[in-house]
């Protein structure tokens, strides 16, 4: 330090510097520089959230040296945190701290406004905090006959001059509590401000020690799941599922629409229906969370574009035919009493845009968590349920489109199909040589041909087979040569297996026999084996379809999402052809991305702008239009005759060269969904 | 017309004129100049709104000559509305009239969209119509596969597009019939705008016919009134009044937040009676108006700052003790959900601002009406009620106070005082030499002196004395004589009369004896002079103390505003010294401004920005804290002795030189009413 300059302050790791008058408080010299450090009291030595960490020594990188008294010594206001709220050791506050000599300050994550909340896959972002609601502490100038103004007005001025928030309203029931919080804080309050509607949500009299919540909630046709989410700190504190409570008025959305069109007020009924089990859920997750449910200040909604119409109180009528018309499209910033949700009174709810008229809210929030609009190579996403929702593109343009799939990948239209519980076979293999199954059920981590199985399996049995289990009973079933390309399933004496019977005029596979035991006999018929062709094919051809407006035959790497495609297998979903040819280590599951996409939507505001920048300049397709999705569509629905063994998971497949076709049942099939 | 250019248009009464190419329609010419010609359907024949006066013959002042035929012949569109809409004789349609020569076109007045409500009073200047809520006809593109949007979203770009109403959003009711109303309607609605809130209101099927309204309230402490006004025409299509059920909590304002402050709950009773009788008096305005209430989108309240807090749901605590701190002072916009008023299911509240804690929305809204702050002369505002709010300015500056006159004014506390109702004695006068009073009551015009009198007031008797008839009678009992300058009243030896009579210490006056019909006997006592001189001094000491500030002895004019003003007598009011010395024929009455300032606010949205800025601009005297009130409140406190005759009227008026002090109670008492 030179007696003639100020001593210079360097931040750390934002490496921002500058030179200070001695007695500057750190937090100050950060508010000039630009330094992300937190504060919501405004730097009154109250919220502790300033908190940074002086380092001293030789800094031969910046050609300092920082003495021990570079800064004030430690106070009195420091002492009661460390032994309130626990400072670490060698921490300060930055509003207490001030400027002695030359210092070199490291701002830690947590103190950090815009702090990261990190995500747990390698190749996602992590989450930058920037919520819509925030906490600021502020003093209010006492009420003055001589210059009369409203508390409010007051209230507003602080705000202004000591946080820069122009103008802020404040909700009606703000002024119910005012000036009995203003009177009980002597003056000094913490208000929860909403920073996109610019309002005041709630008052505290004086510093509020607590945090405020808000819900991120991937409301699907079947489930209905939600992450109760700190506001000030990104943490999901509980999480919380329930089924949707549609499920009673129809399992897929179209039979939902159907039964809005066959019963008057079946719309209303079924609104009346989601909101009050979302209520429900509301309860369970802050029971759960252990607090006050009207702590929850803001919430982010994402779904299909029918739920989407069925939760806002919207007939969808209109989805369930051409042209498909969505009532709105846009994002929703809405109060969530205008939904009868029971949050804070004020509590406000988001919801994503809307891609089109089959693509909802929920692709909106794929694309926000996957980002396939900034990737540098090409990335397919296909996020599978009853629809599937395809997203293909690169950071020069992104193409989305759904294709009807139907229910069969969860198990639906499958003779022994069940949903995902216990008792469910979820893995096979086949052997190829002896055609024997071998599987796990849900519930156990033993094979069925391993010691202890039947032990394991005694409280459930073996009770069908989930969608993950098809998939690849279908696929090993391929590579075992029991059924052929064109999707037949071989005879006792083609496969040379007694599996292998005949069942009315096709064949059928036995996976397990539990009718001694009083169980069921399980098996893979020739319709299943159908009903998965036509899926994996719908699924396929809309990928397909998008490859053709990029003009590709491959794709760079390929997302799984949803629910479902985190526990499907890359390698059969690859063999059946759900998915377009890929190296096998590109393929990644993304788990429950709509639901990741709600949490960066709560989490970060500007997240929200950005997505729907995003969906305005996402390409749609509309499968149900385009000629060629038919053709890819029958050109599909045959699983692949590999002429070359090909490698997956580094294992050479074959997929034997077999043809069972008796003259019987053709491939030619085919089936249109919609229109 | 020259050959060479295109035909000119001219435009009157604006005299915007311009060229314009063969066929241009005389609305497109209106657009392109700027003039102010209406238009709900944008120009497709469908609204008739846009009519015009084509003017034909020779114009010297233009150097012009208009032939027949300088306009496109007359059309199926017009004559279609010439029948269905009875379109005046002469009259054209702007949409469907096309330029064919040089022309002259009359824009009538109620074809301009900021057309004018003329107001009655000769110096009141008219209310331009500029409502927030408007209607828009719009055309919109149909759902399209291969462009996915929603319904919502092409309508907005529609209203961007037809009407370039840009960032336009849309309540959540609005989705609920949004995609019938657009196919009901073929892709054609009209919808009501909140230009203010940039919201969607209302959506139609096709073009509407019908017309919209709002409501002017004006919440006084005793009586509710509204004014139904049509939002196209300004027009006031209903009237129509309620008690304010919140008496039976108490008469007077202080004595409701009494109530408050003893009875827990009991600012939530007053909250909600005054919403209830809110609702029924809505009930009956539209009623007799014979209208939808739905149809109400907007309605505009003015109130003093405790009906506000207590119509507002928030505890009056505050302002009934220093420093009076109101819990918010600006404008509010609110919902009228949010006040359980039942309108619209989305209809708009706007509530002008309070001055300050004393000084309310009713004494901005007699700003608004009659606006003090563009007067070139200094204007003085009295709006007597149980408070009076005093105005004083001119268009350099305004000043306000609040002056706490009680509730003598209005027949309270007065020993034979009545509120104003058949049967009061509402006009006196005194024989200066026989003593005797001759009086009128409500209910007749024959004076008490006149043939058949006594059959005239047959049905209700004399009853008592209402606000103005105790004001007459006091300075005419001043002029005859009968009381001196100190106020005290004569004895029947001092005063030549036995209608004078000893009453305790002090003397009475006998009115009326209507004992000997079972009626009773009206006198005037000492104390009723004293409680005339205490809330005169009340109100003169207001007037006077923001003369002070002007540092003037005389005003130039003075408006009497409220109820209370429009009945008052001037000449009266002068002589007992509630006003400041003026010109007679400089004191006017503005009848219920209050009522009329909503009813501006409630018909031209500029106007509530105008007064948001001129309330911020007004210079607030809390009289409770200037000691020169005080001061002019004892030296006010006797009537005036004028030692030179004085001119009211035309005559010359000269107040007898008596004195009837005994001794006895002296004219020097003194009271306070708040702190």
């Amino acid at each position: 330090m030179s007696t003639q300059t100020n001593p210079l302050v360097i931040f750390t790791p934002s490496g921002k510097r500058g030179n200070f008058p001695v007695g500057t408080p750190i937090l100050t010299a950060a508010r000039q520089l630009g330094v992300d450090l937190d504060s919501v009291c405004g730097g009154r030595g109250i919220c502790s959230k300033c908190q940074i960490t002086p380092s001293y020594g030789e800094f031969p990188k910046h050609g300092l040296t920082v003495k021990q008294g570079a800064l004030s010594e430690w106070n009195s206001v420091e002492e009661r945190y460390k032994t309130k709220r626990h400072l670490i050791d060698g921490r300060r506050l930055g509003c207490q701290a001030q400027v002695q000599g030359d210092v070199v300050i490291d701002v830690p994550p947590e103190s950090q406004v815009h702090k990261q909340v990190v995500r747990k896959r390698a190749e996602a972002r992590d989450i930058v905090m920037n919520p819509s609601v925030k906490l600021f502490y502020v003093e209010v100038a006492e009420p003055d006959m001589h210059e009369p103004s409203g508390d409010l007005e007051r209230l507003l001025t602080a705000l202004r001059e000591q946080w820069e928030l122009e103008g802020i309203h404040a909700d009606l029931h703000i002024l119910h509590t005012l000036q009995t919080s203003l009177r009980k804080g002597k003056w000094r309050v913490t208000c929860a401000v909403h920073l996109d509607d610019a309002r005041i949500m709630h008052i505290w009299p004086s510093y509020y020690e607590d945090t405020i919540y808000g819900l991120a909630v991937d409301l699907g046709s079947t489930t209905i799941a939600a992450h109760l989410c700190d506001l000030q700190t990104g943490e999901v504190v509980a999480s919380s599922g329930i089924m949707n409570p549609q499920i009673r008025f129809g399992e897929d959305l179209m039979s939902r629409v159907s039964y809005s069109m066959m019963n008057p007020g079946g719309d209303v009924e079924m609104t009346t229906a989601v909101r009050e089990s979302m209520n429900a859920l509301f309860v369970q997750i802050t029971t759960d969370a252990e607090i006050d449910k009207a702590l929850v200040m803001d919430a982010v909604f994402v779904c299909n574009p029918v739920m989407h119409h069925l939760f806002l109180g919207i007939d969808p009528y209109e989805l369930g035919q051409a042209p498909f018309a969505l009532a709105t499209s846009d994002a929703l910033s809405l109060r969530a009493s205008d939904l009868d949700l029971t949050l804070h009174p004020t509590a406000r709810v988001y919801i994503l845009p809307c891609i089109a008229g089959h693509v909802g809210a929920d692709a909106a929030a794929v694309a926000l968590s996957e980002s396939p609009n900034t990737s540098e190579d090409l990335v397919l996403v296909v996020d599978v349920g009853t629809n599937a929702e395809i997203l293909l593109g690169n950071k020069e343009q992104v193409l989305a489109c759904s294709s009807p799939t139907g229910p069969a990948f969860e198990g639906a239209q499958i003779s022994s199909g069940q949903r995902a519980a216990p008792g469910a076979i979820e893995h096979v293999t086949i052997d190829p040589v002896t055609k024997e199954p071998r599987f796990q059920v849900i519930g156990s981590e033993l094979w069925s041909d391993e010691e202890g199985f039947a032990d394991a399996i005694l409280s459930t049995g073996v009770t069908g087979i989930c969608g993950s289990g098809i998939i690849e009973l279908v696929a090993e079933m391929r590579m075992a040569g029991l059924v052929d390309g064109p999707g037949l399933i071989g005879s006792a004496a083609q496969t040379g297996t007694e599996r292998c019977f005949v069942d009315g005029r096709t064949n059928s596979y036995l996976v397990w026999d539990g009718s001694a035991e009083g169980g069921p006999k399980i098996t893979v018929t020739n319709t299943d084996i159908r009903e998965i062709q036509m899926a994996k094919a719908a699924l396929y051809s809309g990928a397909r379809l998008l490859m053709d407006k990029f003009e590709v035959d491959n794709v760079d790497r390929i997302v799984l999402a949803g629910a479902f495609g985190a526990h499907i297998s890359p390698k059969h979903a690859m063999v059946l052809g759900m998915i377009p040819d890929c190296e096998i280590d590109k393929v990644t599951s993304a788990g429950n991305a709509a639901g990741t996409g709600a949490r960066i939507a709560l989490l970060n505001t500007d997240a929200r702008r950005d997505i729907e920048r995003v969906v305005r300049e996402i390409g749609k397709i509309e499968t149900a239009i385009e000629p060629r999705f038919q053709e890819h569509f029958i050109n599909a629905s045959a699983i692949p005759n590999s002429a070359e063994p090909f490698p997956i998971l580094g294992r050479i497949v074959t997929l034997p060269d077999v043809n069972f076709n008796s003259g019987g049942e053709g491939s030619g099939r085919r089936r249109k969904r919609r229109g």
